[in-house]
């Protein structure tokens, strides 16, 4: 049975797509993926508490886990300022002597991928998406709960909050480890548009030939990476690179990158099959696609994608990561995408099989049927 | 850059699905696809010719061939007995001193698994499935030529096929390993009804209860397990459970249990997505199901499938390995998939990533378009 | 306000497809579906009860209606001869005088559809397909009880059945005209294959050539006419003509031809979009194609197909009509599609735009979803 | 054979979906689609010529079209303004004399709705939308020619157009009315955001109570109403109403309202069946649904439609005509969609049927394959 263990809190995941040197038989080295299970090396100690905000539903549960987690479990917790500056909870004199032994940080100022052993999230699928793009490199394990209906990434209910934690601290809990995308996308023009309130949390890198006009930003993604013609009312017209080698072009209304994990958001909608997140592969799916036979296709991890503007494009590109960072892509850039060393290890409820097919049911109807047989009339032949 | 090496013909490849041991991490053991090449440890010495039979337009490239092999390059050539038995090629006066150095064999009779190093196929992909069925165990790499239009399995063409073979021979090809399917039939009945020809390459396997009335056949499959109504009108009514777990019902014309090899055969046609035969996974698709939402779905490989008929199934059901070995299924029976550690070393063209996706184009027109721009009345603001 | 008036029982619909003359404008003529009623010129006198056999469940509603129908509302009853040979029938003594009122008749030896005013089915969709296919020419008005779940064609719940049929033959109902298509199969060789029971109910027609060697089979079709392999694992590959020119080949596992009304049977598992009723067209759609890009047509009514095995065809093909009469189709024969003159008249339980919808969710839960938010990433913008 | 006659130009289509009174029987009064033709009244004598504009490879089939028109068969020419202000076409000194007999216009000023009795469209499928929006009432026969690739809309080559036009003028043309959507917008807010250059081709109704809050916009559609999320990175999530009664909730990208016309355009890149121009339907298509069950639905022409905000919906969303006019829609506004009574008679280059199959195969690719047999494995049982 495979394990996956955490030192200190975590051991950051190595990389070794490019490793080799053994014979790779088909699908020759992928473990039962129920048996993943989590171990600690020492007990953690600190944990990351993430709140959707603006949810008044969530400030009962957020208040007694996190009492739940200092008092009870004498954990240090790390709470986002701005979660703090919620009237509801600055009000609350009751949480202030908890509040004070809270480690608060600034999402845009603060750096606190070291210090974390464990997050815990409180709300939609939307706080695990951004937890992740809190950690652009090795992400300790998360446990996320629903707090109305079951959620992909969301597996928790709030209920029996207190012993899910406690077994989870004790190391008995199966995990998956949900791949990311690493993107980096690279500028010829200096000028940037961004969409919306710009937030860098994206790394910029500058290149060695200081080029003040090249620059990249990069991004770790957990769900999908969309390119789309934005409010322009032209089809996108993008190109698509694998390794180096044109593949195709997309003509359509946009092309989503995604990772197994984002095969049951955005991708589905796009008519995307699912994809269990154990399996190692990035989906590519066209939104709206000019041509008839431009089904979507499912390529190894471990290839490098790239998107550009193709020549003849009339009209710009826009592009975001995981619905955030929108911004637009013009002649001369160029987004590429490869699997991420920094996956997400993601706690399960029970094991990465029955979550994922309860998932289905639960939040996609997936094959939910009325047990009944007038489908085909074929049935009637005895009537 | 890894590499796969034959030694003595070839290295049996082991099987490590169980092994566990290391963390699994996302898709990180996975190489560049591009990158695994063939490697002899021995130049291979015996080579199987795999031809299409009732075909006339293949015994001149047949003859030659096989000529090019004994003679040209002294290999031993092995050929199936019915090939030599067309009266064509036993009526040829020119051919009879070649044919003499031939080793020849029966399908149902001999068994040459060990005794070959190297396949050559002439015809389209049913070729190459059928030289998948000969291996239960090792598969020796197969270089397959198309004699008409591009095949998925069949990239070589036959214009250039003295430098080609050379080339091969000589340890130059990309090679892409095909996982295939491990099915198992387990029967309850003693009797068993099979349509078409009765013809049992698969191995019969007795339990060890000496229970003459449960027995176990065994099949390798490259491209898809079918289970389907056969000839009744009633749809079929299958359980599908995943490592124990019944999973869902498929109510509809059937379901289709696929490599990611078969996906672009019969998978794809029911509306799958395509998958690179790099990608460990198996690929679960419904024909014609009875619920809207029946969406297909990729699981990954390693996992244990099984099939039955359900309770309330009014009908028995029928299964196909590759399109072959057609049978009935009855109440008490069950059909059990796994990932095969024997996958099929399929020589590239020129590297997996570029024969699919050149593939795709010929052989489905996958995303193949005019340039043009009417798709959208969107397109026209200025029109 | 439309209305569907039924004199003498019911007045027979006239065909006028060819009547051309008036300027046909966009869809000019399309009442407001909602709108048709039934109109009794005479109240009805004469009912033709239809029940699934072979089904306990449904012997006590059954009894009772007949014994409403004969006693309450003073209508002669027809039933059909092997209803009452079942046992639970036949020894039910308190049945024997009600029993003794009816008029009984056999399939296929007589002829009633002249003598029927008014037809009521009790059991699922199939009830109505065979209600169907007794009436070669005009239908009377049928009234569908579900005695389970909703089915598409049996809107009425038995209840409150009293309330409901009175209603009914007050003329208080809306009504929906389902239409058939005609559909004749031309034979050049003298020997049929036909699978399962010989069952004639189709019109034989004889040409005036009197040649022995050619004939034509005649059948009204109330949800699809189905060409498939039938048990050939080679696909189909048949030639689709309209009006006299080829329009396409289809090579895959079959295709089917299907009235509005079976869009949502077999149709709509093979990938079909849902067409309402009152829709004069007719749909188009491959099973399991080879083509990515043969998505499914909607052509008008008025227009003839013609289906033919292709001439490269290796096999056969098999037809059926509402999934009986299955039939082999060989190289010569021919299968003419037309949009029958004689629609069935379907009494609705409420009307018919709002039982369509009705049925959509309860059949095919159609578009049935959680409420909630978090399908696209996107959506977590501010998370 | 019917007949379309067009008198002093052309007769305007009177409008009598409310008409009933008949029995409506199935598909009863379509015609055969093919045998619908034009008859002019009168000899055609003023002619609307629509040029793309912005496009240099159209200026010489133009002038020599307008030279042909003017001079030949001596009609009036109608142009637009801006068409002539195009530099290359003022800058034409050989062009001035006959320039001088143009009827000049302008869009947003004139309206030459009663002066024009025929229309040629230079361009793409959006010249012809274009045309269509110019007539918000009865629109003159239009004979489009495609100066590139076939279009869907502009069957005609310009090879010889001389001979066609004098075809058509002499009432020697197949015409295929396609139906529009007559749109009304109706805002309960004052402002209105409009995105790109306002342009109120729509026609404004006030409405009796002279209530400054409450405006009607009105449209005439020959492709599709679209209603998505915009800019926004948030689900649309809009009610639909079919004659009053709520019949679902489309959340997703949006949903696509199109005639059979504009079926092949946006729809059937989001994945809905193509729908013959002749059949009297409307087209329902969700854009990227949330729920893996929303297949697309055909409706009656005849229908009235209503998209409104849903009542939790947390954005607004946009709606667009034709791709043009885009415009957003807040809580308290509604779409109100019917068939309109004024189609556009679109003049056919062979016939209705085999224009659609043709503009299918070479604009679509539709079921365009090579011929071959490896799509299954079933197909190798011989191999």
């Amino acid at each position: 049975m495979g394990s996956v263990a955490w030192a200190q809190g975590y051991t950051p995941v190595l990389c070794d797509y490019s490793a080799g040197g053994g014979v790779w038989m088909g699908a020759g080295h992928i473990q039962d993926p129920a048996s993943q299970r989590l171990t600690w090396n020492k007990p953690p100690k600190s944990v990351l508490v993430i709140k959707k905000i603006r949810d008044a539903g969530l400030l009962r549960p957020f208040k007694e886990l996190c009492i739940f987690l200092t008092e009870v479990k004498g954990m240090i917790v790390y709470v986002e300022k701005k979660v703090l500056e919620d009237p509801a909870i600055a009000a609350d004199e009751s949480f202030v002597a908890v509040k004070k032994k809270f480690c608060t940080f600034q999402d845009d100022l603060d750096d606190i991928s070291d210090s974390v052993d464990f997050i815990i999230c409180l709300g939609g699928d939307g706080t695990l998406l951004y937890a992740s793009s809190l950690f652009q490199e090795s992400v300790p394990p998360v446990m996320a709960f629903h707090l109305g209906s079951l959620g992909f990434l969301t597996p928790f209910s709030f209920d029996t909050y207190q012993s899910q934690v406690t077994q989870v601290i004790e190391g008995n809990a199966a995990i998956v480890l949900r791949s990311r995308l690493l993107v980096r996308v690279s500028r010829e023009s200096t000028e940037k548009k961004v969409q919306g309130p710009v937030d860098e949390t994206g790394l910029i890198i500058t290149n060695g030939e200081n080029n003040a006009s090249h620059r990249t930003m990069q991004y770790q993604v957990l769900n999908e990476v969309v390119v789309d013609r934005g409010p322009s009312s032209y089809l996108s017209n993008v190109d698509l690179f694998l390794d180096g080698h044109q593949i195709t072009t997309v003509q359509g209304d946009g092309v989503i990158v995604s990772t197994p994990t984002g095969s049951t958001a955005y991708a589905v909608a796009a008519g995307a099959s699912m994809i269990h997140p154990n399996v190692p592969a990035i989906l590519i799916t066209p939104i709206c696609p000019h041509s008839l036979s431009f089904r979507p296709i499912v390529v190894p991890a471990g290839v490098e994608l790239t998107i550009k503007l193709s020549p003849d494009a009339r009209n710009t590109a826009w592009v975001s990561f995981d619905g955030r960072k929108r911004q637009e892509i013009s002649h001369g850039d160029s987004i590429t995408i490869t699997t991420s060393c920094f996956p997400v290890p993601s706690i399960c409820f029970r094991d990465p099989v029955n979550d994922w097919f309860e998932s289905l049911a639960q939040c996609l109807h997936w094959n939910v049927r009325k047990k009944q047989n007038h489908l085909s009339s074929e049935e009637e032949e005895e009537f």
